[in-house]
């Protein structure tokens, strides 16, 4: 525990997108240097593996407040601490999956999300065959059982991994039940108020990234 | 066709990962107003529904050249060609997928990768259970065949889809069967020597965005 809060609370919408991503790297960089056995560390260290310079390492965790010690650097413990706070995962989330297909069962078994403190502690789908089951020891329950389920449970996130098609009125769904927050997996832009969260998650933007990298690279290489 | 090349190629490193990640939202967004049956569409149009301004727009889409026509903004199929010019997408990639567990199998299913020019063509995985079969409809390897397959093959694109513990072995091996681009899904940070392009999937991030929301939302409110 450190004798004062060194954080500042941002407004959310104040603060870019692309910070806030980064933030989730450097407390996965700061994880990884802790199990390392590191105890303390550096802007330019922390940014290293990632490809990222000190300034920019600096220049981000500076919308949230002072967090190095002179002659130190970075506590990792601390500032783990810290970046949990930002985040809001100094908590455990529970969230609520629809769609048990091969993504949300991957999705059910996806150790990562654990490591950073978020519970899929409910399941749904249409299909009869899957309601009723179990998938890593969550049960999945019929979709039209959602807002019921949801309410009782005090659920905050959501997670959509149906097809396409559905994706949208599973949203819709979500939001008469009161959730806040929105993780979209399915390949289409949704809709939801304003005063709810939303994410989507493309699997094909990363390999896009990867693509704009190569294909300009060798176009570069060809016209010299 | 147009008569004219109106894109700039860009040198990759000087353009930022956000810029290419909002190129993508950008294709996708064009792709919808395609399906409703939209031929033109605007700065402002574009970015409304991804929640970015035009300026936003207009400055991500300048570091490529001029796509706009004076009077009529921008022609919907024509933009998407060139958006895919520049992500290297106005062509088939093919992918090599290691690991088939649950997330591979997601992967092997994801209609995202081949709507976007994505091909997964051979997967591995050391489980002699999955070896030799296949999966929807994509063959499966045994991992030691890596090299020798996709040097055969001429796949340009790798997929880490194993347990973290594993991830930074399979990448080495897509190093050095000359890999030029890799995309890991596992929960950790892996390295990669310089000319091959990383980019890492890492599915809490997502949800991490929304509960920084969510949580700073919640806190500004009970400060109130």
């Amino acid at each position: 525990m450190s004798e004062e809060s060194h954080t500042s609370r941002p407004n959310p919408s104040a603060i870019p997108g692309a910070v806030v991503s980064r933030l989730s790297l450097y407390l996965r960089e700061l994880q990884h240097l802790i199990a390392t056995g590191k105890e303390t560390t550096s802007s330019s260290q922390l940014g290293r593996r990632l490809g990222f310079t000190d300034a920019q390492v600096r220049k981000d965790l500076a919308h949230f407040g002072h967090f190095g010690h002179p002659g130190i650097g970075y506590k990792c413990v601390e500032l783990i601490g810290e970046i949990r706070k930002i985040l809001g995962t100094d908590r455990e989330w529970q969230v609520a999956l629809v769609g048990v297909g091969n993504l949300g069962r991957a999705l059910l078994g996806y150790r990562g999300f654990v490591q950073q403190g978020f519970r899929i502690v409910m399941a749904f789908d249409t299909d009869s065959a899957k309601v009723g089951t179990e998938i890593e020891g969550v049960e999945v329950s019929h979709l039209s059982q959602l807002g019921e389920v949801l309410k009782a449970k005090k659920i905050e996130l959501g997670m959509v991994a149906v097809p396409a098609a559905m994706a949208q009125s599973v949203t819709d769904e979500f939001v008469a039940a009161g959730i806040k927050g929105i993780v979209n997996f399915a390949p289409v832009t949704l809709q939801v108020p304003e005063g709810v969260s939303m994410v989507g998650v493309d699997l094909a933007r990363e390999l896009e990234q990867v693509t704009f990298t190569v294909a300009n690279k060798l176009a570069n290489l060809n016209d010299q």
